[in-house]
């Protein structure tokens, strides 16, 4: 089981991009910078309580997401099968440059990071 | 360049799930099963124009999703790797066994399908 921040920020990479740029903000500053609610209240000019709810607003949205493409549940899966791969294929019978091209390739393979910022969200 | 229907299918199967059920349902009997708008205008009770509309929101708020997310372009780029890798892999000198498991791996890496029909729509 994933901690909450760990979670959050495996949501946020994958459908952050699909926040308000506020929501964005709040969930970066909180759990990825770890600034308390307090903080980020006073930074905004906001109540710790408009803070909390946007917060909350954020990560439903994001649990939402992954509800339905469940694209974090896939990054987990595919995280274990390249570990399994880069075990093959250290078992091999090939030399390094084969080995490196082959471990190359299945790191390509596995690019499936962050929408994040690749977009102006609001979809 | 992609021709519009495998666009909007390749589209569909990674964002579908996003869509409302009668936006899936209009996607699905035009550019899956390959009904006319008139025919779906019928089958709905509702005008042409009004298939039409439907069709090129849910077109659009697809390729709004793409523009954010890029999943479909993920899945291209790793279309072409797993090609690749499925070269390197027939070159090697391992038996038949380890190039079969390898390969499976390679299978389970490249699973990047389909969130339709994962969840309920409308986030």
């Amino acid at each position: 089981m994933l901690d909450k921040t760990t979670r959050v920020n495996l949501l946020y990479d994958h459908y952050g991009a699909l926040l308000t740029e506020k929501q964005r903000s709040f969930v970066e500053l909180h759990y990825l910078e770890d600034l308390s609610l307090g903080e980020i209240a006073i930074q905004f000019g906001v109540s710790r309580q408009a803070v909390h709810d946007h917060l909350r607003r954020a990560v439903d949205q994001l649990e939402q997401y992954e509800a339905v493409l469940g694209l974090v549940s896939r990054h987990m899966r595919r995280r274990a099968v390249k570990r399994q791969l880069a075990e093959v294929i250290a078992g091999l019978p090939v030399d390094d440059d084969q080995q490196r091209r082959l471990l190359e390739l299945v790191g390509e393979l596995c690019e499936d990071g962050n929408g994040t910022g690749g977009g102006d969200g609001d979809v």
